[in-house]
């Protein structure tokens, strides 16, 4: 290609630089900080060790164009964090701490080498700031659109793994932050897009919805609050992410548990933004709370004799508590009326 | 959906089943055999431990409809176990073991039930083949096509890992098996696909095709090499596999470890049926060898000292030697012409 060509292109379709160019462009700046990762992108596996005293953890999720996410208006940087965060929530659900990272991404001619640079920005800005050294991964072509896909690996202390199936009867069950933000912003982003489909002059306004934009766009996943239970000297008897609404997580730790449970509607936490976008799309907060998915915080029980420590840890909230399998999975709402939750959770079919 | 429809579907589109079914439905029949695997599929993260005086690797690589296979000539239980073995020959390349495995998979609604099940199925046989524990994965929807992600991580002998960086000039430079093989077969069963479209009653031969059809479409990995060279108490000093054409992988292995080589074009291994598929396609056999890509055997370096013990060991071709790296990296034909080597391996883009 000439030069003069060269100039009258602004991006950089990736087919122009071949697929090992274009690994070592997107990875050379990458530094491994971990001291369990000796070796990092470059030859056919990555090596790392994990402590001695520790167990391995291994997660991978499919993030794919269409499904998971909108590049009309997810910013590649996003998505690349976001692809990485919900990874290390998973890690943190088990009460591990993530460690090591690799990622395939396939995409379609349309996309160039410069949203392959901020959809690796946004991996690695995430690895950064979370500990974790992405150590490797698959750069291919797509018919069709993009498809990411990221598996990370981490490791707990053997006697703290968390499963989803340690609850029993009593114990309390907690919720960190808050719920249903993430669908709020899904809601407003999806609003904006056809607004904006049907007149492309509309300037958004889009301050009032911050809040739950970011937690759409830019997820946080659980390490503050395994931080703070470690501090407190508590492990949860059972623990899973809420990626998929409160409902959904709730039936699988009480499935995998063996228990049934009650959990009081005022107990749920509920930032005053998503209530405000629930009220403009005619909707009850409780529903994106129970049903709105991508919240990645973190769902586990604590044995109940750790009430007051419990209490006093900033963040966390007691929605209730398990019961005997026999005695049925309940919501109790604001007016006392006791709803059986069954499975309703996202189901990506 | 009433019974008298449901009789008349032979085959159940996977949005009759839901997410959560489906997974379960896949992954209830997997066993885990390895002392490493504590907790396979079914919580955040599947739990693992490796022998604490091995490192542990990690590798990934994705295989996309429409640029690395082909659902109309490719059966489901293939892709599955190619899926997988492709991905333990990354692992054996760095002269250790794959252990635990997951798998991403995304599919389009055009997808069956019994399809995700055979795919399956042939994920399953190459783990209990290799040894290797299915320990987790994600399963979810596409708008096109199909996606399939694999992980697997292993371990290996701190001081013996292979990396591609550690050739030094005089090294011998072996492979293992044969090559070409698996671009033959890619060959014939794309022409199959042409005829059968211009004729969708012609009946294929392919008898005479056996082996090359196997090797593309159910390669093995390097397992019995690397025994092979254990026993033998052989550590290579730098490996790694033919997966984009020797051409490629010996630039690989000589950048890295910063050396030239030689090679000669009567050492390189290629099977009859190669050589004769090859001249039906009005090809040199050597180009297949070169450039072909998915031979999935074993490209490595071993200290000219060992000369004698390697000899003695079935299924390995030494190729030639590394050199200096000013000298050059050539490929000597058998009219003893010395033709350079340059980057033009297979490139997904």
């Amino acid at each position: 290609m000439i030069e003069e060509n060269k100039k009258s292109t602004p991006y950089k379709p990736v087919s122009e630089m071949g697929e090992f160019k274009l690994i070592h462009h997107l990875t050379k700046n990458i530094k491994l900080k971990n001291k369990s990762t000796i070796k990092g992108v470059g030859d056919d596996a990555a090596v790392f060790v994990h402590d001695k005293k520790s167990v391995s953890l291994i997660t991978c999720d499919f993030l794919i164009e269409g499904v998971h996410f909108n590049p009309r208006y997810v910013p590649m940087k996003h998505l690349g964090y976001k692809a990485a965060v919900v990874n290390f929530s998973d890690i943190y659900a088990m009460n591990g701490k993530p460690l090591q990272m690799v990622a395939g991404v396939a995409i379609s001619s349309r996309y160039t080498v410069e949203a392959m640079e901020e959809l690796y920005a946004g991996m690695i800005l995430a690895c950064e700031r979370y500990g974790v050294d992405f150590v490797g991964g698959d750069t291919t072509s797509s018919p069709q659109g993009m498809q990411l896909s990221v598996t990370v690996v981490g490791e707990a202390v053997k006697d703290k793994v968390c499963y989803r199936s340690g609850a029993k009867p009593n114990d309390l069950i907690c919720v960190s932050g808050d719920l249903g933000a993430a669908y709020a912003g899904l809601l407003v982003l999806q609003r904006e897009e056809q607004t904006f489909l049907a007149n492309p002059n509309h300037q958004p306004e889009l301050e009032p919805y911050d809040y739950v934009i970011e937690r759409q766009l830019k997820p946080e996943s659980g390490r503050k609050t395994i931080e703070l239970l470690s501090q407190n000297g508590i492990v949860p008897t059972s623990m899973i992410d809420v990626s998929d609404g409160l409902a959904s997580e709730l039936l699988h730790l009480s499935e995998q548990s063996k228990t049934g449970f009650r959990v009081f509607e005022g107990k749920i936490p509920i930032d005053p933004q998503t209530c405000s976008v629930a009220e403009e799309f005619k909707m009850a907060p409780l529903t994106l709370a129970l049903n709105g998915g991508e919240d990645y915080e973190l769902l586990f029980t604590v044995d109940i004799e750790q009430h007051e420590v419990l209490k006093s840890i900033p963040g966390i909230s007691i929605i209730g508590h398990m019961i005997s399998d026999t005695d049925g999975r309940y919501l109790i709402t604001d007016a006392d009326q006791a709803i059986e939750l069954k499975a309703q959770g996202w189901t990506a079919f």
